[in-house]
């Protein structure tokens, strides 16, 4: 498969050996006063709909088992999609979905995306045994479209992830190109449109996706629902592509828990659509503020994160540090030297943001 | 790979043909008043636990990931089971953990186990690439020592999978025969010794795990915990072997509520301990109870369930769900013709159930 060297015998030669070569997740927790390292809500769950999901909690069965695909959340889910239940699949965070794609359509394939990109589609594909191709963004961060559709048509099968808007880019690509790249997918790849961010970028994939069966939209309740804490992804296909890749969602994969808590917050959407025009109101203010600074360039984003371009990431890292402003280095990866991944906080924490990176001018 | 025909084209040619053909997870809800289907405890946790893991709820941060690993729930494992926390590895359910190992020693590789057995490690190892050996048990359902052997001789790598105490059939093996399996297996796999039920069974794998590196123990918190609906398993294992595994867990994978609730149980793990002494107590008054049955035999067992060996399993089956009670077919596994598989369940459930069965005289 590879021409790297085989590894020496060992205690573990059970294990493959690509499992065994690759690294570790790259996080380090770090502690500081204001987080805006994992591009979270900055707010938790309304008080009051965190009071009712707590008495709900206390009436459900914790010693039995949950339904076994999630039915009751996957119906809610559709509702609030506008979605038919039956290709609605949930799962404990977008990232297992990701995972059960490349299971699904990935091992001894081809997995096709772009660089820079979420890290997770390129090591599951390396570990799962699939031939990762990763087309690089243009310049601009745009969708490298010819490159892409050049290598989805020279055949499958496969798996290509699209994510719109980009993460760790902030890039909202034109529809046109978007429909383009999964057009050029045809039957013979598995195409996955990543839409964690949409709603910050007021962007919206249902319509493409639901053209053609081969088609799957990933969301996520982390970022604007303000849920990470609860692990909870869904994707939206056609019935056809749920049906199999339900196959390989471990049974009973959402506990009662996250199941209670989640369909209290669907049921009140109400807050977070406010809080999405907040944070789009305040990623403005930032980028506004950021102008005409004398070190730093403020990249355009459609997320709730953006970019800041800085002369030293580590150095401008340490700063932010010291002002207890924790943020991610983003400059080890191809074209974002230099660079570093702000989330969105509350008012006050872009504030304190923008005073720290005021002291900074030269 | 195989001989089977090649699917016809179809708009999911990029999902793998093996997904394609396998069936769903053989799994349909039935409502009933009282569930011995799934081997639940049939107990929640005590009230005043609940109502101080929800206090706990109530402070926690539901908009913020959990930590990647669940490092503090890991620590807290590692305490109760007296093992080096580097070595621990927890999943949404032990499941997960059959999925990852089959990830990390079994695609493109063996998976070597026995039959009958639990569906999934047939159905991962299928899906992901593995070729799959499955040598029938002993007719007493022993472990088929001779027959693992000579298969974990003919050369790995791979992933073997011994269950202790066995499911569905509830036996337990001598130590001594576990052991000469486990060691045949040498460095070339990866050992698993499932032990979802070792409670009920009082016996104890640690001490065999920790003779090796590529030895590891799964054990969950659905059935002695009494917590099914967290999904919580976990596993035992060498740091060395613990830290390639945990590279194929997604991150962030055990959410805020459930490590919550987890650690509140694990505080005060008597109450677990009074239950299982219960549960092995009425096991015994049932089997003591069907003996001389005119048609039925209860198989001895070491689980929270035993085997009902009966002449028509659908015909048992309805008859028990006409008086209320829900338990699991299990006649169409190798060996198992004729069999129900029962939960113990509380004393009146019990007697509920020994009095149904009463009403069966020829």
């Amino acid at each position: 498969m590879t021409s790297t060297p085989m590894l020496p015998a060992s205690a573990l030669s059970g294990v493959r050996q690509v499992v065994r070569r690759t690294p570790a997740y790259p996080f380090t927790p770090v502690s500081a006063a204001i987080k805006l390292d994992q591009n979270e809500s900055a707010l938790d769950l309304p008080a009051e709909l965190r009071d009712l999901a707590l008495q709900r909690l206390a009436h459900t069965e914790w010693n039995r088992y949950p339904d076994l695909h999630a039915d009751t959340l996957r119906d809610k889910i559709a509702e609030f999609e506008d979605w038919n239940p039956d290709g609605v699949v949930v799962t404990p965070g977008s990232n297992v979905l990701i995972k059960l794609l490349t299971e699904m359509a990935g091992v001894n394939q081809r997995v096709l995306s772009v660089q820079p990109n979420f890290s997770v589609y390129g090591l599951e594909a390396s570990m799962l045994g699939a031939t990762l191709l990763q087309v690089p963004l243009k310049p601009d961060f745009s969708l490298p479209v010819e490159g892409l559709v050049a290598e989805l048509q020279k055949g499958g099968p496969g798996l290509l992830f699209v994510t719109q808007p980009h993460a760790p880019t902030g890039h909202l690509d034109a529809e046109s190109d978007v429909k383009a790249v999964l057009d050029a997918a045809g039957d013979d790849w598995v195409a996955v449109l990543d839409e964690a961010y949409y709603q910050f970028a007021d962007s919206d994939g249902r319509a493409l996706v639901a053209e053609r069966s081969n088609r799957i939209s990933l969301r996520t309740c982390s970022k604007a629902w303000g849920l990470a804490g609860l692990r909870l992804g869904y994707a939206l296909t056609s019935p056809e592509l749920a049906q199999n890749l339900q196959k390989l969602v471990s049974a009973f994969n959402i506990n009662i828990l996250t199941q209670t808590v989640a369909m209290t917050a669907l049921e009140h959407p109400e807050y977070m659509r406010q809080r999405v025009a907040q944070t789009v109101q305040e990623r403005q203010r930032i980028l506004a503020a950021l102008q005409g600074h004398p070190v730093y360039t403020g990249l355009p984003s459609q997320g709730n994160f953006f970019l800041l371009k800085t002369p030293d990431a580590a150095a401008a890292y340490q700063h932010l540090l010291s002002r207890g402003l924790l943020v991610r280095r983003q400059d080890g990866m191809p074209m974002l030297e230099g660079c570093l991944r702000i989330g969105i906080g509350t008012p006050e924490q872009n504030s304190a943001l923008l005073a720290a990176l005021a002291e900074v001018t030269g």
